[in-house]
């Protein structure tokens, strides 16, 4: 776990910035010996822990949390047709277990529907039972033959938050699948990571879905990257795994689901979407370490200033700060390297002078510098500076979408951002707008004011009616 | 999650109660369709999150959490030749990706080592970073052909708490498998569930340690459940995956190594131990709800009661009490059954007559009937309560403990309990007692005043000198 101090290489060169900085601030190690396979550092769990407390928090409201087994017996996992052609190219398979070859092969899931569903089979009895709403946090796995990346793709995806609810009818689910949009975008908002939100075109829906709505956000480079979807399943399932509740006039009636997702997709976004050429900016509400307290040791006052320090210590964990204290043998510009690589949104610093004057130095991520009386005025720092990178990002987002009315712009537009133009729905509109941009269309009724931007000028191509479609490429 | 209202099997006939508990109490479900693989009901999922949480804030003192991949390629599994003979038979592997079959097959970790080390290789690089003690807590898998039991012996266990830790030396490898069984020892305690601390013969300690101990509990039929067990690899795996540090002189060494685990049986111990003909009994440090209040409603003042109710649910909740209000259109019978047989370990119930008299009645899980004033007195009755699960349990542990001084008493004592004689440490002794009570020889040294019980007497076989050897059947 050695540090590097030469430089960094500038977030502009995204990819060579993305792999230095995963492996310089001790997030991923990348020299696991199988393609697709990363371990985490202790210090990159440690964001994980936070992002997904505040995940498990959100939906611990009206969810409950559970957690079902890895493996799917291919008797099940073969059972709805569009499912399986969905994944077929992707899943593990387990033959051998011991020195025999196992009867019933198992896939390793890829996602859990059909892990789950025989069992809600068995649960599911009565209107009284609905809606359910559960989420379990787990391994999923794909046999990935593109290139992989750490945290994006992957062929062990370490912790994928699925839920899985089961309605009445299909509009409830549909309200569902809102709730769902609802959360992720409380839960990003939490991270600071601007995102956009988007219905999946047909061909690109989750394998078994009625439709898709996709979470996506901008990294550095101008690509997108899915960071959340959410799955109106219909009766897709329901009808192949037999769900059905007895409603209210006693009559057996197929039942309507959901599902939605979060990978650690959400990790790869806070570090992509916040970070800068120094390194990691961590939004306070996910920090490992929110301030870093850097004592000042001049000569004869050292165990003075290493005793208020650790007083400030005390006290800011007192008030449930994530605080450090680095008293290690080192000069502190090199600290303060460290923990600015790190992206610790605060830095404290102390000295002889600081504690005659009654003052402490508080420098933040972006380097601006305050003096500061007492611990108490840490945390509305802290909550400042959350709101800064929120605003950063906000910024760099807009700055990245263009709004556009030819293929021209778009085919511009999409070398360092996204594209929005309006699209009628079509897939030869689709089809020829990505041929002639080599860019994805990747979602229709875009979120937000983008409808009324565009000043209803019609599909790009044929100029019927349309939406605001998200086009761009995409991680 | 329907709820059955026949007697539940007598605890004494354990395993009928187990398999009724485990569906009842809403902890797992059995009808999964693979053998060896079950599903955590939300409750049983809550249960095993507060256990975990405490195991996680023991750990977190000194320990860092990290996570590694599932999936170990064959030639890093197959390193260790101890290791590999010791699980051969238990591998689950994957041999295929997507339609093709794969070069390099792909073992599901039965424990990390063979997926840790080669990191850990990488990592140790001097005598700085050491001690280096991780945990991850994760699925591992094994192919088992014995009988499945949920929490028990299973083919995918769901929460394996591994920590893998290194040293610079032999003895601080020790001492470091002497803090795990302190670190287990005070888990326990924390659920109220007594240990057995003892050394397991050499022929049953971990393949690929130097010495194994284990912590074992006594189950109600008697037997041993082992619970937790800490290795002191010595250098087997230091050498095979090359973990080597440069010292103060600069020269490089092999590193020390332990590695110690626990696993869900840890919830199946708390279970077990505990419950009783009613059904669960959970300790407060882990019950999911610690407080069930019961509105006693009648007639016309239905309002008053549920409105006070939910204040002092407010009350409690503010408190950090895990409570939850009743409000189900049910009789309160109906409710008090529902409650006990999910281990809840308080009741308060709460009418017009208390209103009126300011008081609330509080039963506990043992129907013990008390009468308190105000909210204030719930966290020192839940205090209480714990005590009391402790004392019960220890209680139990001791009437199954026998000291023996002959074959026969052993095989008396391994009927319903656990023997403790004394044993040389040969090979052939143990055999011998083995073939003649048809029970094992699970640990020498158990830790405890069973030395001095047995007052020297010398091995049962050939009166040569021993320590306390635990002797019994285990699940």
């Amino acid at each position: 776990m050695e540090e590097k101090t030469d430089a960094l290489p500038p977030i502009a060169d995204f990819s060579a910035w993305y792999n230095e900085i995963l492996r310089r601030a001790e997030i991923m190690d990348v020299r696991y010996p199988v393609k697709g396979l990363y371990v985490w550092y202790p210090f990159g769990f440690a964001i994980r822990k936070n992002t997904y407390n505040r995940l498990r928090a959100l939906l611990d409201v009206d969810h409950q949390e559970t957690l079902f087994p890895l493996l799917i017996p291919d008797h099940e996992f073969m059972k709805e047709a569009e499912h399986i052609k969905g994944f077929e190219e992707e899943v593990y398979w387990v033959t051998r277990g011991g020195l025999s070859e196992l009867d019933v092969k198992l896939a390793l899931r890829p996602t859990s529907e059909t892990s789950i569903y025989p069992m809600y089979a068995l649960w599911v009895r009565s209107h009284a039972d609905l809606p359910l709403k559960l989420y379990q946090i787990v391994n999923t796995f794909r046999y990935e033959t593109k290139h992989t990346r750490p945290l994006i793709r992957l062929r062990e995806i370490t912790s994928f938050k699925e839920a899985h609810t089961v309605h009445c009818t299909w509009e409830e689910a549909a309200a569902q699948v809102e709730e769902a949009v609802r959360l992720y975008t409380e839960f990003y908002t939490g991270l600071a990571v601007p995102v956009l939100i988007s219905r999946r075109p047909d061909w690109d829906k989750f394998p078994g879905a009625d439709y898709t709505i996709a979470v996506d956000t901008i990294m550095p480079d101008g690509k997108t990257l899915q960071i959340g979807t959410a799955h109106h399943l219909g009766t897709h399932f329901s009808k192949t795994f037999g769900i059905t509740y007895e409603d209210l006039n006693g009559e057996q009636q197929l039942a309507y689901q959901t599902c939605y997702g979060i990978s650690e997709r959400c990790i790869a976004s806070v570090i992509s979407v916040h970070g800068d050429d120094t390194g990691l900016v961590l939004p306070p509400s996910v920090a490992p370490v929110q301030v870093a307290i850097i004592p000042i040791i001049i000569g004869k006052r050292r165990d003075e200033v290493l005793s208020a320090a650790e007083g400030l210590l005390t006290e800011l964990k007192s008030m449930g700060i994530r605080a450090e204290l680095d008293t290690r043998d080192m000069r502190p510009g090199a600290k303060y390297y460290h923990w600015e690589l790190h992206g610790v949104p605060l830095r404290l610093e102390l000295g002889p002078r600081d504690i005659d004057a009654g003052t402490i130095v508080a420098v933040d991520r972006f380097k601006v510098k305050r003096q500061i009386s007492s611990a108490a005025e840490v945390g509305p720092l802290l909550d400042e500076i959350q709101e800064t990178i929120r605003n950063r990002a906000e910024g760099a987002r807009e700055a990245k979408i263009r709004l556009c009315y030819s293929i021209d712009e778009i085919r511009s537009a999409v070398q360092g951002g996204v594209a929005v133009a309006s699209w009628c729905g079509d897939r030869a509109c689709a089809d020829q707008i990505e041929a002639e941009t080599d860019a994805a269309l990747l979602g229709s009724d875009l979120r937000g004011p983008y409808n009324e931007r565009l000043l209803d000028t019609g599909c790009i191509v044929c100029k019927k009616n349309g939406t605001a479609a998200l086009i761009g490429r995409s991680y």
